[in-house]
């Protein structure tokens, strides 16, 4: 129970979630998509609640956008208007999974004209973020086969190869390509991007603009994300967080639900491997799914979660840890990080966003601000955006 | 490799398998429902496929229903429709998860009203039992939290208990209540009867006419279901399989597509234990999804797999497997159990079809029947079935 | 951040965690074991060295022995050592995985004589138990097989049940036979009693005086154990823990260390099952194995970390959560919960240890106290004890 | 059904699968090490075993060496000694994990005098593979942390980087280091190469003589291992194979027995890439454990499965497969894929060991030849080989 120098401070300053537009539209399984009152219809709606995240938390000041979830007229117009709601539009999410000619892949389809399909719809988002001012482009593929034979397993990985290049010689200085990885669905045999090191072979092969990107939830059980986290970041290459949380498989809860101390061991490797430093481009952002929780607030609980942990993993004393470490003394180092993950460190956060003109307490805040009610009696009629529009 | 004295066609002239009706209608992830040609609009066109399937191998007799997803207003009609095709309507499977109220529990609900709604709905799948002949009501209940603290864990199952128990009192003879259990998915933190143990408890303070469902896919991995098959069937309380395989989750692909020695295994538990015997009432069903593949003729290829291991776990030349099992040669035991698993038995069974008037190739035989071409021709218009209608 | 009534220091009076003797030997995997100086050579080290965990933390009131490792001369003097030393002898854990003829298994064997040997050495447990005063015998079997048709696994069920009615019929009045069940390891194929289902249905078939041994490492990945503890609370059938942690398999860590919020979930549904009520017979056990780490401060820790977690749980406010789930507020709910577990409960439990002339700080006071350094001192030449002496 | 062009012969004739010396020896779990009449006392006797089965088989033409367990005064008798009984010396596998200086790592200890010793003994695992004209150094490490902050994950790699480099600046021309990964066990927190990832990189950054090795039981539950197989062929990074089977975590059981259908797929991967053209230099090597079975014919029944596998995997019709995966034919693709597997290729293999002077059936001529019983009654007295000795 040491006291700790508190010198975090410009890490929480540093700290930012961009929020996926998604989130805030309705979610489900295969079984069931429950609808809420204020859902988004639009994604202006979709961003006036991103915007009320921020507003309240000062954590979150971009908003990913889901192309073809998100398609406007104008893109100058949406990001002047998110600009004017206090935001920033951030990462561009392609997606190449809902369309018929997809069913057997996109960019590892056998056939070169849906492959070039694919190809185009990246362009069309790497347009998108220079018109918008965006970083990144994140890739993730539902590319990937059901049965054994169904695929060839080494000729969807070369042509994923080749569509990648295709793409990636379109991108631009200041951007990047992020390449996502996901261990198994919607393809419950082969996923064309399952682990980080096939994400990292690729984007290696590409090139200094293109980097992995981690969801927490993509891993098989057991797998120590926190290794993955240090390594990549040791190579280079780590682009971006999607954080969520799970128990079982991709459950996409809210980050740090599911287990606390995992997501305290993460975010003490982003640290310790200076993902939070000033020079670094890591980008952290959300990729969630709140289908029995409330949206709005969901988001609220989860940039304060990261908040929380962040603080938590930079109160580790790491020249006592690595004394500790170097004597090999397993209970005192463990001891010692352990002590920082036991910090109550709510009365802390509070105090620096009282400092910052912040509420003290985001949820109760967002809970007497009348923001739910006035949403649920202004968003009557309209279709309720979902995964699928 | 032995050569056996195949005594298994009594087996083989017993084995039949429940279709389930909305393996015929579309299915999907939460990412991408796909349709296809020719998939039924109507209870009546998925009948009508399933009995295409039963005529050409011999193997699958009835067909389960969905309710409400099969609703009719006259199921003595539906009865005779079938019975017009050949086949008969089996396993009736209730669905307390896609109202709006059923949001936060069916059975387990912490309000009443909604907790009767449900026992409500499982008292008319009884009545809709009575009325077309069928033995089993299937319990499946999607119920569950997400997120720790969301919900009593102990007060759900008591409630579940209550719910089970105002249910069952109406189960009449020659009917049955199974109760499925599953690992995860839709609830994502806690389901609330996860596991054979808790549908195993739950069951016997149930009765006699109740018993467990076991799914192929709703377990945990590295779990040993053929163990649990052999306990369940000890303790006299197996009562129906929902087949399919898996390599991550409750993937819902082709049974023994997967894992075709885990399938192996698993019938060999059912031979030995008696599951196969005259006075079994073991009832052998499939629950599969065939997201990207045809449908039809998946579960052709489905019937086919398990007729395929049945008779190679048939053909174990159990007595020279009990003597080396007795002196502990552990080579010998396993190479006596791989010997019949590695016989190709697909010759045998194509005589055995030819013997019994049916295709000695069924899924040839569908390629070549037409059926297909007419149906994708006639089903023109009308909203195709998938698991939400 | 609300502030909790606290009432749960009965609940913190009443906690006692029995320790392992074999957890203060050394132990390791099937790579290595590492010897450290002092480890004891006898039991009566052991006990000497458990006595102190208890001396310094007032949680460590019995020790379990294992037998034959453990065997004595006189048990009534072994006995009386550890009460002068202030503690009491727990736990009786048989051992029937070391002999030779139990290569293929012990209470399942094929072989009457060996199941008879088998059952012959729990009958002499359960006479050491009526010597030294124990309710305890633990039953937990490195039965099963490696190999696919190795062994009959429907017969050594048969076998395994009527085995333990032959030592159960022994079991006295305040006496208890728990079955503890295990995923795997030793055995890689079959264990046979790989679950809290099947060794729910053995103890249900015994009797009143046989219950369930839950070890918390012994699970297919992903399992959610708190949800087995409630149900096995709602039973009646939750005999004992075995607590530790892991991250991948039977890892035997430092109870808590792994996944500190699992932790504090199954504590939370042990005290919501009655677990820690006055009239529970429930009995908290460590088993570990300290490979790595200081074997004494292991178990100071591990006790220390139990504590921690109990009074966390304790802290959850009841009502407030109930209120939560009966409105469906997943937010509020998870929320009222997350706190509990957040709240830094060290303070406090410093001024509860004080208040009984406990060290404030177990950890430093055990590092203060020259034990270490005495033991090491004294304890030169002879065996150092470890799981195979 | 269809009936296939076999061309497979070439396959079989260049098949060639290292044998483990190891495996000859003892080897059980952390719970017990079973002794069996016969086991080898000396590493000569290990070759001698080894021998033996490549006599019966064909298959097994080289043994692989542990150091320091078959330390010998001279490797140049050894290799005479080897070559004798017609078999060669092959990979030589280093062993930083049973000293105590290692406890806390080897490579990557913080202490630079034991990441010598530790380099120092690959430096002599060199020299040995020069005198006895190995190729292939395998580097498998049990470095790793228990515990959360116990180490610094980071740190760690950064010394591995710079042990590995400073190891292969002394791989000889013709000489290869392949680092094996390993998902967990010794280490149950981080394994410091714990997936194929990081070994990829290391070895990229290492050069052309460093590549990867492929342990079959040392990943994630569900991890889908051909996979990577056919990604490390596709990146030119495929080293060895370390062949065995598993249902949970690294039960080294006999290849092929708990998933034979996963073999099949691997080794169909393995052709798919090229790994057994001529010009491949991929090694094969068992690694397995048999603690409950025979070990010689254990080793015998290993390289048949990986013959029969081989086999069926290279009657895989794949001009018919590539036409049904490219029209989208996802049940054809995988009925032909299922044909060969489901193909009893054994009559064949009887033919093709008759047609080279070996015995149609190697279980039975091993179990007749007398062989056991000789070396059960000559190898009386002495220490039997183990893991430890």
């Amino acid at each position: 129970m040491t006291t700790h120098t508190v010198r975090p401070d410009s890490i929480l300053d540093a700290l930012a979630i961009e929020l996926p537009s998604w989130a805030f539209g309705n979610s489900g399984t295969r079984f069931k998509v429950f609808g809420t009152p204020g859902t988004p219809r639009t994604i202006q709606e979709k961003i006036a609640d991103a915007a009320t995240v921020h507003r309240l938390t000062g954590l979150a000041p971009a908003v990913a956008l889901h192309i073809p979830w998100d398609t406007v007229d104008s893109y100058t117009e949406l990001k002047s208007y998110a600009a004017d709601l206090g935001v920033r539009l951030g990462t561009v999410n392609s997606n190449t999974f809902q369309d018929d000619e997809y069913k057997f892949g996109s960019l590892t389809h056998t056939d070169k004209t849906v492959r070039q399909r694919a190809i185009d719809h990246h362009l069309r988002c790497l347009e998108i973020m220079t018109e918008i001012g965006s970083q990144d482009l994140k890739v993730w593929l539902a590319d990937g086969t059901n049965y054994p034979g169904q695929g060839d397993i080494r000729g969807r990985q070369d042509r994923l190869a080749e569509s990648l290049a295709a793409i990636y010689q379109h991108v631009g200085e200041g951007q990047r390509l992020v390449l996502e990885y996901k261990f198994f669905e919607p393809a419950f045999y082969v996923t064309d991007v399952p682990d980080w090191g096939t994400s990292y072979a690729h984007t290696v092969a590409l090139g200094d603009r293109a980097a992995v990107c981690l969801d927490t939830g993509h891993h098989a059980p057991g797998t120590n994300i926190e290794f993955i986290v240090a390594q990549l970041l040791r190579l280079g290459k780590l682009g971006s967080f999607d954080f969520n949380s799970r128990f079982y498989a991709d459950d996409d809860l809210i980050v740090g639900a599911a287990d606390p101390f995992q997501l305290f061991r993460i975010l003490f490797e982003v640290i310790r491997g200076g993902g939070l430093a000033p020079d670094s481009d890591l980008a952290l952002m959300l990729d969630q799914c709140h289908n029995v929780e409330a949206k709005i607030p969901g988001q609220i609980r989860s940039v304060l979660n990261v908040q929380e942990m962040t603080l938590r993993a930079a109160l580790v004393d790491t020249a006592a840890l690595t004394a500790a470490q170097e004597t090999g003394d397993v209970l005192a180092a463990n001891g010692i990080f352990m002590d920082a993950f036991y910090t109550d460190v709510r009365p802390q956060l509070a105090s620096w966003r009282e400092g910052r003109g912040l509420p003290a307490d985001p949820m109760r805040a967002y809970a007497e601000s009348g923001y739910q009610e006035k949403i649920e009696a202004e968003r009557v009629g309209g279709t309720q955006t979902s995964w699928g529009a």
